[in-house]
């Protein structure tokens, strides 16, 4: 068994991986942390997430100086679920010390000088780490993920956007200079644990924002390989990402190749699921699936992707990360076979 | 056309009663005013409800002194919709002014010596206006209402109960010595607009609260002569208050005492619906009734009313009560006969 | 005042037409009608929509022979909020009595020989009103709906899309040859008022549908003269659509030329509200209104429409049309002024 | 590893039977079934609960005697998850074979000479199976459990009830002649999955059903020894019940007597979870726990529960079940520990 540590535990995605290691047939918990001045700190973590008494009772402790060396002294690798800045000041930290880090936030996923800067406001001081980081999406980047001691678990818009669009990449099948144009909508829970009037209940409403300078969009076009535009919405459910991306292809491309792109990414893979129906919100949510389906007509393609945000957008995607690394099962902790 | 203020136009109730003022034959707006210190002082209204774009474009300002005389000067009442604190503090002034004042915070609602201190933690400093104000529960204290200067707007979970109670304990039904129980549930909206991580989107979920220690409680018990026992919960919805109450009949009480207490109190009055179903939420949640049936068994009688907390619960009874108090037409501004 | 007969009362349009016709001050109710063989006939409209308990107590009626003598004889205009075929069926008739038609059904939208044996299964046989129809899009057709006898109120997305498209196609700053996509999603009201396992409180999810093969594809393209994408999705809320619609501009389009087109187009239409912030569900649900923001990155062009289906989107269009077939005020009934 | 037959494995107990079984490191599925003539027969259930696409990919299979000769020749045991008339006719013809029975249908939970025909509408043949089982409640009933061959899973509501108000009748601590008032409401999923307007997104509003009838009152008397007064609502919820309950206690009953009452009926039930926060429906659903908590005014005690309706209600009680009459950990298939 090789001990987690989690950093940030008390947010949506942290807990999300408390319970995925504490399920995990090879992982076991080594730490529950949050920031030092945070208000949860000590707190059982049962009592910020209700559902797990009984089951996880460990509190969420400080991370001071004791928590930092009870790290160094005892865990075998670290999750960082931490503010994007938090986790760009901790990782290079626990990485000096040999530890594995698999970090959630956006700290690592985009190489470029003014990239950080500019849709992070912070600017990026580990360009040397940023550079060496394997970008976590799992079907895609096995080898570097193996390799690597930091990666770079991919954003949850990205993930549902990457995997549907990747393999006609891949392929060859897109037409040049035809941006694929990604209509995404999020669960609620997209946006953290805090309290903030638009996500209160008798606020939230289906709407777009972030409207033509999402940070996500320049991470889907990076990874691609390819400009895309990309258009985020709120929707009115807890978890949760569907994608439906519009496509141009190639004149002459038929259906068969695209079958053929999709199966060949994926086909084995069983966290990917092609299926024979359109993907929907409530098939996935409490998942580590992406499912995927499309249909065309003419040059013009619709592909439709449906992810948990929190799971295969975040933790689930961490373990699969994990597996890989460290040569698990693929799917262990995630589904039971 | 009188000319109405409403302080703390920016909460919810604020809103509904702003909306609710536009619309009326009899009234038309004479500002909407928020504390000094708020945020919102000198936006647009319909900034902070788009809803109201391009029909309720004025701002909301700031309580000043300017705007102080300006109500002194232009308005002919006073509809205070906010913190109950506030309520206490500010009515003294307006009424000293000689302007009719319609509370529908919980500053001026029971008398007694010790109650603010205990449920609403401050000391009340005008017991003479407590004395004096009406209780604008406006299908039972019409002349109370048409006659008093302040008038306290019930709150919603005690106008949902009263409604329901009043008849069988005007009509002596109630078992003596036996408390009814009210068991109730109240949308999001209860809460107030203020961000706050219980009312988030992904944290509501049905829940009792305020467990045998609710301030409505003993709102409920004064008005209804008669000791009550209180729960509310809360529900997944935006508006919107159901309360299922259990009462112990005296013996011998037929069928037909229940229905003429019922008929007898509300038949002509056009905003209790004796209904032929069961009440539920989505029949009173944007409408100004209360709806209202019940069952019995040997003893025990369960009656259940519905309302709209926003509405019957806070600004549509503040209308009623503005209609009773100055003549007008008790649907105006609230059904279209 | 004039009489409206409404046929189909028992759905969510015919109820929602209904509600605005009690409240209109030009236009009273001349009966509810459903049909003759229908299981809600001679149920008081109240018992299926409890709302209007005691405000429209009037039954809903089958549409026999009595029922159509008493329409002949009494009624001054007919609204058909009935399934396509019924109408298809219903309209000659009343159209050869003299009386106006308001159908809300897609029966008379789209004029073309194969159009509703394509997307609707059944033949037309009444090509000629079919060709005499108005398009009822209200702020477009003015001149249309005044003098025709028929009027076709445009189905919920095609008003969504065609508010957002019309003025950018009418202005010429579209790309010659290149297809907008409009990506739209509606609430659940949107697939009518009758039991099915899709649309079942705890099966419905956010999802898509209707790829690339909806009857309102034609439909918006026709009224715009240009093709279009169109993809709508299934949203979990009750009622509104949401259109986010990716326009590809001219080279050299200038912003101002943007904001020229849509101000020129609902500068004084009251109804179409050009927001400073991008619209959403919760803004427009329950209102007559259509809300529209935009955006612009280069050549690529995003602007959102919002409405509520069962309002701009089907009865409160309706209404407009009547409005101005009747020459009333524009917002007659609709937006308290 | 023991094979499990599940009958109504369509519907939301049965799917959550089948998740259960599949995941449980005792058991393993030995068919899904549905009734003979079920439109469903022959599909994938994967294409009926998508969500377990490439987990559980066996289909439906309607119960014909080819099915019947394989369940009677291959499984070791069998759960019912059908109507209580179907579970009524079924359950014999397995007893008879020898096969171990858990019916989570409510057709042998209430002895008894006209419960049946009065509360479910059909007279029951096997009065003899009908006083032999047992009473499936898993934290009280463990020695029946384990010896009987039928065992009647108790109903979402009596779990929850039962859990509440076992301990204190035990103890003895309820005032004599005083009902219980049980005030509770359930999720929709607890009206299982079939099209129905009641049940559809737009129509689902909080309110009271079954008043002072509903089938569930006599089932939680019978098995607490005591009359309690039950009142049912639907909640805007898809999982999870929650049950306020009012109790008046016997003179001089002391906390200390209240606690210890709890605390010998559950510590050490790891299924039974006694809370330091109230109950609300999202701590418990998906999962297989009851949380308790209660607070005392003199002589009212309110207790509140929460269970999920489908698990603690339904299926992951069956598995308690199957875990006791088996010999396994009580928690294998639950929780991980």
């Amino acid at each position: 068994m090789l001990k987690a540590a989690i950093i940030g535990a008390s947010g949506y995605t942290g807990a999300e991986l408390a319970g995925l290691i504490h399920a995990h047939p090879n992982l076991t918990l080594a730490g529950l942390y949050v920031s030092e001045g945070s208000l949860d700190a000590h707190k059982p973590f049962a009592s910020l997430y209700p559902r797990w008494r009984g089951v996880i009772d460990a509190p969420v402790l400080p991370l001071d100086d004791d928590a930092l060396s009870r790290i160094y002294a005892d865990a075998d690798l670290v999750l960082l679920a931490t503010a994007h800045e938090v986790s760009h000041d901790l990782a290079p930290g626990f990485l000096a010390k040999g530890l594995p880090v698999f970090d959630l936030s956006g700290a690592f996923r985009v190489p470029g000088d003014d990239f950080y800067q500019r849709f992070y406001g912070f600017t990026h001081q580990f360009g040397d780490w940023l550079s060496k980081a394997a970008y976590g999406l799992a079907e895609w980047n096995q080898d570097a993920i193996k390799q690597a001691q930091l990666i770079a678990v991919p954003g949850c818009y990205p993930t549902a956007s990457l995997t549907a669009l990747k393999p006609l990449q891949t392929a060859g099948l897109m037409a040049a200079g035809r941006k694929p144009i990604i209509s995404a909508v999020s669960g609620v829970t997209g946006a953290g644990r805090k309290a903030s009037l638009a996500t209160s209940f008798c606020e939230v409403s289906f709407k777009p924002y972030g409207v033509l300078n999402h940070r996500h969009q320049p991470e889907i076009s990076h990874h691609l390989s390819n400009q895309v535009v990309f258009q985020p919405h709120l929707g009115n459910f807890n978890r949760g990402i569907l994608a439906t991306i519009y496509v141009e292809l190639n004149d002459d491309v038929t259906d068969e190749q695209i079958a053929s792109a999709y199966h060949s990414a994926y086909d084995g893979q069983k966290i990917v699921r092609i299926t024979d129906q359109w993907p929907q919100i409530n098939d996935v949510a409490g998942t580590p699936f992406c499912d995927l389906h499309w249909a065309r007509d003419g040059n013009q393609l619709i592909v439709v992707s449906a992810i948990d945000n929190l799971l295969k957008g975040a933790a689930s995607q961490a373990i699969q990360c994990i597996n890989i690394h460290q040569g698990f099962s693929p799917l262990a902790g995630l589904v039971q076979e």
